[in-house]
């Protein structure tokens, strides 16, 4: 694996046309055997594709995951002195501490899928500036999240599970997303962690005004000049593991919308990625359609840290446990296969 | 708990007055717990209904999921004499035999949600009467066979999960829904373990003929009249699980349509029951729609054994988790909350 040496973002960008796809002779081979398993063909649905996507992505007919990493990356806005989040900066830091007492969703929810939780807190003392008054990051500062993204992967992890904690970031996301996918600002604004109507006008009027200055960029400019530090990680991370074929799951709204640069530069920059569940904040639908990803799961949650991915890890596992675990027609003697 | 001792169907549609429901203390109790875990309120979606409804049924602030019971019941239909199935009768007996070897879905599923497994074949070699030529079962054999659900139900279990196997029964099941609800038989046939569109044509021949014959019975002359012992079973499980307080996750088309009667002569009978997925089957989203039950997930699966209801179950592990290891606001020096 290569280190993180991009001097530009430009580099980053060009990385794109030397990735190489999936193993479509183990994908293949994944689908032929779902197709031997005693049941009638296709009628385990989405865990079928789950299990052909993992063969895909670790290059064998039988993918296993052993090792699970979870990442959750945090950071701290300067668009919150803009007064977009109910809730105090100081929050993100707390929150930090929650997950390193363990006492987070995220921190119960990786126990029960089985994965190896690491929080990264990006300088969370130094919150990026104010978007709606110049760039949030100059390109080195973007870059240096990026690495710190890149680096934290564990290149031997089987599935690589990615959240984010931000107080602000819902803002973030949704000004990263209309600059992208175009639409409203209002369009991809919700209510984050409660900001009522009132709140999710202001957001929008704080999203337009980012847009104005930063939505000519091209879109790693766009993360730099409105996203946040652990927006920039969370792409470091996609990056370093697709060169890696770690197959990812990102969690909802404001994770999806940190990878969704890459996606705008080269959607083959997302081809190993899966996207956990669908978020309750509004945007996510909208972006998932811009992305073409469907999600494993709904259960209409909207809190973050990596929450919906992690619990789609345990419906991976189910999908691989029936891929792996399952007797063929032949072997069990039943009629019909 | 009461043994089975009921010598009419109709006593057992009277119990239905005495069943207390779930614990509203322990519910309230829950849900003011939910509010007071370090995430925004309500931004675990579905993850805190499931706490909360599992509270209810335990009657405890903080469910608990140690013993997880998945029965699997198995049974041969009449009604294959008329062709419904491109699978030969005897690949119940064949799938049975791989349930108890270890090597179908459920089996791994079970398995990774930690769930023990039991299989209940019943009369394999004697299948039901062919219900276009008569009643399927009589009075007696149909609660003979609820009395085998009944008996087969560990009172202990702190949830249980009930799946079936039976070639020819998606046939059944659309007919019990059909005379149960109305509409027409082709609203209710699908597809099945792989029928074509002749097959289906076929299928809902015969349903419109049962329907003609059985369809002016009562809720519980109709699961005996048109329903299988599998069937029956089932209705005997959840009745069983209702009275002892068990919460209980139904599978997909065939299993729901199985407690369907009990919810047509009293929706309290089901109040205990959570759906786990929502089949491919054609039938089910219409039948959910019915009974008014939202299912945890929807994964376009249509294996049936209890698949949806385990995968389910890690989902309720999940919530679970999260409702009793977070930290509170307070405890965890959190702003905000």
């Amino acid at each position: 694996m290569q280190d993180f040496d991009f001097t530009s973002l430009n580099d980053v960008a060009a990385l794109a046309s030397a990735l190489p796809g999936p193993d479509e002779h183990a994908a293949r081979a994944a689908r032929a055997r779902q197709d031997s398993l005693t049941k009638p063909p296709g009628s385990l649905g989405t865990l079928e594709d789950l299990a052909v996507f993992m063969a895909g992505w670790q290059g064998v007919e039988r993918p296993r995951i052993e090792q699970a990493q979870a990442l959750v990356f945090a950071g701290n806005h300067g668009v919150c002195a803009r007064g977009v989040n109910p809730f105090p900066q100081e929050v993100t830091a707390q929150m930090v501490a929650n997950f390193n007492a363990g006492g987070a969703a995220i921190n119960q929810l990786c126990r029960v899928a089985g994965a190896e939780l690491s929080v990264v807190a990006l300088d969370l003392d130094r919150p990026t500036r104010d978007f709606t008054a110049g760039p949030a990051m100059d390109e080195a500062e973007c870059l240096q999240a990026m690495r710190a993204g890149w680096e934290a992967v564990d290149l031997g992890a089987d599935v690589l599970i990615l959240g984010e904690m931000g107080i602000g970031n819902s803002t973030v996301a949704a000004a990263l997303c209309a600059a992208l996918f175009g639409g409203e600002a209002s369009d991809w604004v919700g209510a984050g962690t409660g900001s009522d109507a009132e709140g999710r006008a202001l957001k929008a009027r704080v999203v337009a005004e980012g847009l104005a200055l930063h939505g000519h960029l091209p879109p790693l400019g766009i993360l730099a000049a409105l996203g946040g530090r652990e927006q920039a990680a969370i792409a470091g991370a996609v990056l370093a593991a697709r060169i890696a074929r770690v197959p990812v799951i990102l969690d909802g709204f404001i994770c999806t919308a940190s990878a969704a640069p890459l996606h705008a530069a080269d959607p083959a920059f997302l081809s190993h990625c899966l996207v956990g569940h669908r978020s309750a904040e509004a945007g996510h639908r909208r972006l998932l359609e811009a992305l073409g990803k469907e999600p494993v799961l709904d259960f209409a949650m909207r809190l973050g840290e990596g929450t919906g991915a992690a619990l789609a890890l345990g419906v991976l596992r189910a999908a691989l446990a029936c891929h792996d675990g399952m007797a063929t027609f032949a072997d069990a003697g039943v009629s019909g296969g």
